[in-house]
């Protein structure tokens, strides 16, 4: 790919390359209404100012619809359709291109140069979507493995149905949190002795709390109940992509899962990053991802075999004491379902999915232990010790610690497709 | 209880008694926007329409609130909190008592009584709340009880955590719907012979389509994340109860659901009651439930030890060729755990609740056989069939089947509280 040169300091490396303008919500002080922006380089451009300002004059099919960067969420936005959003981006890019035809909209224009832009570290992210259902998917080849061996062995470790569809579960929708939200550690039942005869649960802080490192996709298009999205269509109601950490309580979670599976494990908080990056600006980046070795249904068959995205992903660990770790690297090929092929299978059954609807991909490990996407596959259920620089060392969280999750796509310095960062850090328990 | 008599004409027998005065959403031709309305008799009372001609002039702490009426679901008017809601209930009462002492709001106001007030069977009814999560219970120990002995045997029947906490999972929001919305049999991936070694897939419509008997609760108060809702306040975050049927793909659910629980098999529908009884209705039938023998943890002890509904339910059958059948008598009492229970243990964790949120309770089924809730439990997985008026037979639901479920409190027929139905038709599956 050639690189998009700009008018605007953007700095090498920087996630928000010309060739992302992915967007979201912020708010800045004093004009603390929630809006939407894109982020660009180490600025954001406030749409609804650029907007208000003849920002769009240029771009006739927008001009009907501004309204939407006026609100609090992508919701609106996203509604207008792949094609909106596709032309929206270029016509961005071209605003901010060295050879703009439209210099008069900002290269010249200082004035709402200086209305219109922010520096990233001066406004407020929010949650990008108002969020009507989230599900989690559990696409992780690696991981379903990882954490089958230690739970069933390594014969039964994978499900038998596993291969053949995209296993998935409902989430709780209202503790999704934007990157940035405190997490506070769950309290809850957990059993001390698991091995006992008699199950006698105790009430206690979560012990074992861990992440999940995911990628969360956002819904565009609704269907109606009782009509399914064809595989050949799910794409189109895919808007875009952030990284999610699904914060887990393990031991909560091993006393209540059965059998209708998890949840007060994992209702206390998800974080997702600020930035949803279009599906457009991934699709350079779409690749294989892990091999199925099963013949699929064909409601499952995508055309494309490069459906995948492929992206860097690494888990930091900052203790209270500041010492900061990278826990894992790994990278999102390591998915055995892609999205539309989630939203396919989630709606087969006829299924109504709403502008704003949140899939996340289950837990993302790569082979290598250094490559796992939670804690409970780094440390064998508790059974080892994490070394972390400074000579901490960490079996799952405790207290004060901070998890970041960073994702990338490409090498080329100036042309990164980056998310920014996911992050939560953990705050005690409530006494109760 | 006394009976309150009234002006107005209430049919002996009516479910919506001047006992019961609960809250829905109408629209009516011409005016088709969704507003709030109480059902009276065979009758509505529109409260757009009466709040707009001085119907709660005697009623001062409303007024400003008056807006709350206008709105297309009950969100608005459950957030005003329970002592509202128990107000506006108590003056709709007085304003329908034979005694009245404020005839001239509608007793003697032929002209509104014309405005606002439509036969039942005139309107049409929408879904009540906005719903932003939805969580299902396993609250019905029989239930549990009769499932887990079909899959697992007596002996593992129920889950060693079952009698220690309500067991729960997320369900899916956006496809609860109104009482009257046809039902699409859904399509999806099913084992045609589960005990063959090798397990493989057929795409199939569900032919083992199935009802659960449920009661649902919407949730009237908001928590904050991170803040439980203590079991001596989760009583105020409730605002009323209706009639659930969770319908359930159990052939498409006993392939998909290792390891993570039901997905697919439960998010085509789920149908509930269009008239919400409210938590103060209900009181006067607060009962003991079924006897828990386990020591429960502090949290979720209640003071009070009559904490579930006494509510008589029944579920019917029709088929295509109009035979109906009553399939299950039983009642509410048959439930372990009370919504208070229910929604301090979710909350636990942090878990924010909104207003809106709706907790299922479980399949509730008795001892007996003609006291079961689910078709499952019915013919013991498939193996017998249940006998029809007519001469028909049922395994599972046919296409064309419309289930319907009722359920009413009391036994004095001047003041029954009663919920109307819910009730559901099987179209045929798409073909795909
Ligand atoms: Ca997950
Ligand atoms: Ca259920
Ligand atoms: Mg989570
Ligand atoms: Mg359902
Ligand atoms: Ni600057």
């Amino acid at each position: 790919m050639s690189t998009l040169r700009s008018w605007f300091n953007i700095p090498r490396g920087s996630h928000f390359s010309l060739a992302n303008i992915p967007f979201g919500i912020i708010s800045t002080t004093p004009y603390e209404t929630p809006r939407v922006a894109v982020a660009i380089g180490d600025h954001v451009l406030d749409l609804e100012i650029f907007a208000a300002n003849n920002g769009f004059s240029a771009l006739s099919p927008i001009q009907p619809h501004q309204h939407v960067f006026s609100q609090p969420n992508l919701n609106a936005f996203a509604a207008l359709g792949r094609p909106v959003h596709s032309v929206v981006r270029k016509y961005i890019q071209s605003v901010f291109a060295d050879d703009t035809p439209y210099p008069e909209v900002l290269k010249t224009n200082s004035h709402l140069q200086k209305q219109a832009i922010y520096p990233l570290k001066e406004v407020k992210t929010h949650l990008p979507f108002k969020i009507g259902d989230y599900t989690d998917f559990y696409a992780g080849l690696n991981h379903a493995y990882n954490v089958g061996v230690l739970f069933r062995g390594p014969a039964n470790a994978l499900q038998p149905n596993f291969k053949h569809l995209p296993v998935g579960y409902h989430g709780r929708a209202s503790s999704v949190v934007v990157s940035g939200t405190p997490i506070r550690r769950p309290n809850g039942q957990i059993l001390e002795n698991p091995s006992a005869e008699k199950k006698v649960p105790t009430f206690s802080p979560c012990r074992k709390l861990d992440i999940e490192l995911e990628l969360g996709a956002f819904v565009c298009k609704a269907n109606n109940m009782g009509e399914p999205v064809p595989i050949t269509e799910a794409e189109e109601s895919l808007f875009g992509v952030v990284l999610m950490n699904d914060w887990s309580a393990r031991d909560i979670q091993a006393w209540e899962y059965v059998p209708l599976g998890p949840f007060n494990s994992k209702n206390f908080g998800t974080t997702i990053s600020a930035w949803v990056v279009l599906a457009d600006a991934l699709k350079p980046f779409l690749a294989k991802g892990l091999d199925n070795d099963t013949e699929l249904l064909p409601y499952l068959k995508e055309k494309q075999t490069e459906n995948i995205y492929d992206i860097k992903l690494q888990v930091n660990l900052k203790t209270k004491t500041g010492n900061s770790t990278t826990l894992s690297k790994t990278n999102s090929r390591n998915l055995l379902w892609s999205f539309p092929q989630m939203l396919t299978h989630h709606t087969i059954t006829g299924c109504p999915m709403q502008v704003g609807d949140l899939l996340g991909s289950g837990t993302i490990s790569g082979l290598e232990a250094s490559e796992r996407g939670s804690l409970l596959e780094q440390n064998y259920n508790g059974k080892s010790s994490i070394k972390l620089s400074g000579g901490e060392e960490r079996k799952f969280l405790e207290d004060g610690d901070e998890i970041t999750i960073t994702g990338v796509c490409g090498t080329n310095e100036e042309a990164l497709v980056g998310f920014g960062e996911c992050s939560g850090r953990i705050e005690p328990a409530l006494k109760l």
